[in-house]
């Protein structure tokens, strides 16, 4: 019956579970770092889950995953076809044989199309729970659940299908990135950026001078329960992304959690000593969460060492960018949207020309790889270094641009984005 | 040392774990709906735990699942025996050889012990944990315990002795149920009904003309955390029925994760467009459950596209099913077991004789189910049809006598099963 | 690429991910007994574990094992080196070949670095959490955190390398501890009473007469998801413990959670019917972690039923612990670390000698292990009993002493360890 590498479907289908937990934990996030006030975050991020698995089932999965027209767009009709493989028992990856783009002419994991579905699904409900942090009490539910559709069916695939699919234009190019620091953090942030350029809109027609503030109100319990269910949703992201079981994955355990780690004491200290601020829950919180974030991009290309080091650098630039980001007054972001996943996501990218050693690339199937230049990556590093600079230009401008047409023919459907949380009734 | 399939038993003994985790989550499921005034049920569920290990460990495990005598009942002192092989270290399936039932002249997954124990032990608590929701603070915490002690010796393992057990009369018949839409979900029901009934008995000869309600007061946090909890705890309910890692295992995850999405939309779609009403927290989490529950008993069966249309269907007949239920005066059901679990199980295994597609029920270890009408069955389809309408009304008619006997005698022992909680001093 | 055993792997690394989340688990259980004011422990909890993963990268984890010299101390420098591995590639167990001690010359379970690192780092990181629950708001945070790099240097490592290393001088004279009953509870009890004999010293000579006390104030829902989550974990810990993938492992699992579940039933029925108690939310939770304490230093020792007799036996062992401990004046230890923890995990180290059956042990890699006196373990019986005590009595003073030292410094360097909770205007 079957063809499918069993090792690797657990592996892989396991850290898709831890994944797809991870919106919820987002949701919890929100509620630890700016109070129940903000419960209606939950309903969100649940309908967040509903709209990634039938929208990607129906054709997102699809449009970033089957063979590409010219590297920008995969076949929505390919193989399994609409509603992965409909009625019919002979889908590719289904009972027989494994699905096409991880077979053996391209990553060779011989996945199951339902192992290989939940982890690519769960990823893009996770990156939009993350966009969805700055919409607060702000933006209309329904405005946002409209935006939802149109992001699973092209916003989070046609990246993806550029850089995760092996046809897509800037996979062949040789843009890597490993678990998602362009194509989940820094994107999640681009389109947060366009959500709060339209919010800001909306509010200066009102006659607000500055976007309205949200305060940040910690509750220890929840913020402590989303940061470890987030950093083991993590073990899923990551190491998950081998998308085999192999020394490679276990490496990235390492890398992965050592950052993190190494992340929260860099966080802490130079909060202390430096800003002479109080290490508390909130910013070991978010020093885990750059941590993670910025080693996410890399996580497969490098050393334990490496990991190290990252965390280390990773710290002061959260607590600078922080300080950047709050003084902008025209937007709002209270779960740190900007500072954490857009700088982190961006920086973890570019540090891949840096930090990347081959024979850790090789290992988690990125042979192609160059070194970085610290180990002696050379030109080649330069080269790498453009190419991610291009993928990051192109993927966040898309993002930005296709997010804000989005949002633009949603408001004139319904009359605006924003609504008024002050006089609503519903939590 | 060992015969055990390594893929197998690790796919089944994580799905275990998860099963494990449910009952408490059921436990804060009832917070989430109720508020913390229901903290009581937290000990109601990690008893419930503590029981079904110790007393099917003891008993039940064998009365269910090793050889039967006529397909009615299994012999307690079957091969491991008494307390799971006692003391002895040759026990099959312990260090040598495979569990009986799952050895190579039945399902040939080749589990051992240990696994095959914790997830049918898991499973049965979380069962009792889906009952245990009418308690609410009517009944006697004394006599829900001395109820579960007969649960897990009779009123679970019965029914599965004649489905699960490979040598019962249902099974030889060919009834199926995959995850336990019946044996699980329906039955909770029926067990259920009894206590509502005898509360309800109680309260009349207080004087009550109807039973005293208890309002839904919704708490936010705790009901996002149970849905998500019990969600990754399906992923072990129905993957891990196949009781084996195979292409079929990660077939099912898209099935059940499908039905459980596509449901969330349809409930909240026909909430708002057809009721007007809102698509809050609440609902969405209903709707969740319906379309988890209603693919439990046919997870295996059916193709993913299949999936989708049950969810559709699900959402409006849990609206309806809602609605009938609220109109009932003698008793309270502010959690939902009778309009989800109830009818929802009843549905999903009727629904086997419409949507089953052989080559998937095959897959998953059921050759001989035939492909339901939708997918031309013919008559095959409705001989099952019939088959599981009789193992319906068998297994329903005596979780129900059994329950209500148990009661009986509990209550003539204990001077009634309710208690006056507004007087109690307990929380 | 790879030597590695994939399916030991694939369980050890997501055992190791449970304990993981331990912990916070731990802090969570703090603040379901003590209440909200005391949710500063989760900032603790978060700082031990990027403590634990941070210091034990760069040294703590060849000091415990890497080949000792002597049986004493590992080799910081050996194989891998600091860091991990630091940025070579080739290194032992991360992408070629299996980590030291775990290869084929000795437990040949074939291991990688990634695995086994998270594997005892966490487990490390769960012992100080326990350690940590003694500090309350009595403990200045920058002591603890002083203490917590102390701790992973050499106080939790030390022993770990003279009973876990196989080349330790404990551990070669047949001294063995499954999963942790002396290295882990134990130790975190002697841990613990150097800390609250050092806040005792403090606080007389501010002049109090007795320790200050700190109220139980369950707050159940936390209290509750505390339990799951550190019963899930326990997972990890002692099914993860056999370092491999067979029908031991799975066979642990049964030992594990019969005895869990025997001593909540145990306690909640002395409680009720020999101390006329309520057998509350409180006593239920402690019931479960005193089962689960005392199985861990044996859970590959022994059958099924013998864990469930276990069982039965911590029950009233509990109780009367905690009543004894309760009288105490000069300490203070609400969440009950002295009671379950060190009176459970010496208890259950001192059961090896009468529980043992050699088959059981010999599966989980324990063959030079004799039955114990309630198996016709007779005089090698005996000699056990005087080796484990033995250990008993050596890793507890040398972690006592340890503890009392470094803090001794510490105080001197920071003008106490002690604060006065009441005027702190920190959470």
């Amino acid at each position: 019956m079957t063809d499918i590498n069993l090792a690797n479907n657990l592996w892989v289908v396991i850290c898709a579970l831890l994944i797809f937990s991870m919106p919820v934990s987002v949701g919890l996030l929100e509620i630890g770092e700016l109070g129940k006030r903000y419960s209606r975050s939950l309903l969100k991020t649940l309908l967040i889950i509903g709209c990634a698995l039938f929208v990607m089932a129906i054709i997102g999965f699809n449009i970033a995953f089957a063979p590409t027209t010219g590297g920008l767009i995969g076949n929505p009709l390919y193989g399994p076809g609409l509603f992965l493989g409909g009625f019919s028992s002979n889908a590719t990856g289904m009972l027989n044989g494994v699905w096409w783009s991880t077979g053996p002419s391209y990553f060779a994991t011989d996945l199951s199309t339902g192992t290989y579905f939940l982890f690519e699904a769960a990823s893009a409900a996770v990156t939009l729970a993350l966009v969805g942090v700055v919409v607060l009490r702000k933006m209309k539910l329904e405005a946002f659940l409209a935006y939802s559709v149109v992001y699973f069916v092209v916003i989070w695939t046609l990246p993806a299908a550029w850089i995760w699919n092996p046809t897509g234009w800037l996979y062949q190019m040789g843009v890597r990135d490993f678990a998602g620091g362009l194509l989940v953090h820094a994107a999640a942030g681009a389109a947060g950026l366009a959500i709060v350029y339209r919010i800001w809109r909306e509010e200066k027609r009102k006659g607000l001078k500055a976007s309205t503030v949200v305060p940040v109100d910690v509750n220890p319990t929840w913020l402590a329960l989303a940061m470890i269910l987030l950093w083991v949703g993590w073990f899923g992201f990551n190491p998950g992304s081998v998308l085999a079981m192999n020394s490679s994955a276990t490496t990235v355990v390492l890398t992965t959690f050592l950052s993190g780690a190494t992340c929260l004491l860099s966080v802490a200290f130079f909060r202390r000593v430096v800003l002479k601020g109080s290490p508390d829950l909130l910013y070991a919180s978010n020093g885990i969460l750059m941590g993670l974030i910025v080693i996410t991009p890399m996580a497969g290309f490098v050393s334990p060492a490496g990991a190290i080091v990252i965390g280390v650098i990773a710290g002061p630039l959260y607590l600078a960018a922080e300080r950047w980001f709050l003084k902008q007054r025209w937007f709002t972001d209270p779960v740190s949207l900007f500072p954490a996943h857009f700088v982190g996501g961006v920086f973890g990218l570019m540090m891949i020309a840096f930090f990347t050693q081959s024979a850790f690339a090789g290992a988690s199937g990125n042979s192609n790889l160059p070194s970085g230049l610290l180990f002696g990556g050379g030109t080649a590093a330069l080269n790498q270094l453009g190419l991610e600079a291009l993928a990051t230009v192109v993927v966040l401008a898309a993002v930005f641009a296709m997010t804000y047409v989005a949002l633009e023919v949603i408001a004139r459907a319904m009359g605006g984005i924003t609504t008024d949380y002050e006089k609503e009734q519903i939590d």
